[in-house]
């Protein structure tokens, strides 16, 4: 007991990146493809899965916020309570208009987005 | 200065790999390689650093506590307060010998020997 409270739970984010991410309800939801850190305060805020496309044409990403990411050894992926159906919806971005990672109100959409739908 | 300080300070991670690290001298150190971060806590811990070697072989790395790190856009790279001769003694593992990063006595070492050579 007091040995595992003694451990630490850190990962390379090179070992983050290629993760597949799936739904609460075993649905595939994409993969990790990068994380978004803040530099100053030292923060990691998002996720960015990649999902859909083909030798990266047309594919999509989403910034997931850090704190959703639940890893479950069973399925070697993360899970966040989102469905497929929910992520339709959800701020995404195409590798060629990726988002200004500086700008607040980006976050605040994200944020925004995600703290509502995860309320039952 | 509003729309300053409305920024954020963010960045993708995989900008920050393959960035030179520099002392605060100026004397090339090696490039940031990977970061390690907690899983839990969502926090950027270290940048790990590779110096020498060739085509990976030889390779020797740095973990650096993330804090230390200051970007210098004048040299595009992270600009650390210790010398070339100071990480000669500091903690380094070779690719066949990562560490264990959930050993918090690891983390242990690391931040005494760099807390103390951050004293002037």
């Amino acid at each position: 007991m007091t040995a595992s409270t003694a451990k630490e739970d850190n990962i390379r984010a090179g070992r983050v990146e290629g993760t597949p991410v799936f739904s609460t309800n075993g649905e595939y939801l994409g993969t990790v493809e990068d994380l978004v850190i803040g530099k100053r305060d030292g923060r990691v805020k998002y996720a960015i899965m990649s999902f859909g496309g083909f030798l990266g044409i047309g594919e999509e990403y989403h910034p997931l916020p850090w704190d959703m990411l639940d890893y479950d050894e069973a399925q070697k992926g993360y899970v966040v309570p989102v469905t497929k159906e929910q992520l339709a919806s959800a701020p995404r971005f195409s590798a060629r208009a990726e988002p200004d990672w500086q700008d607040e109100a980006y976050h605040r959409d994200v944020e925004g987005f995600y703290g509502q739908s995860r309320r039952p």
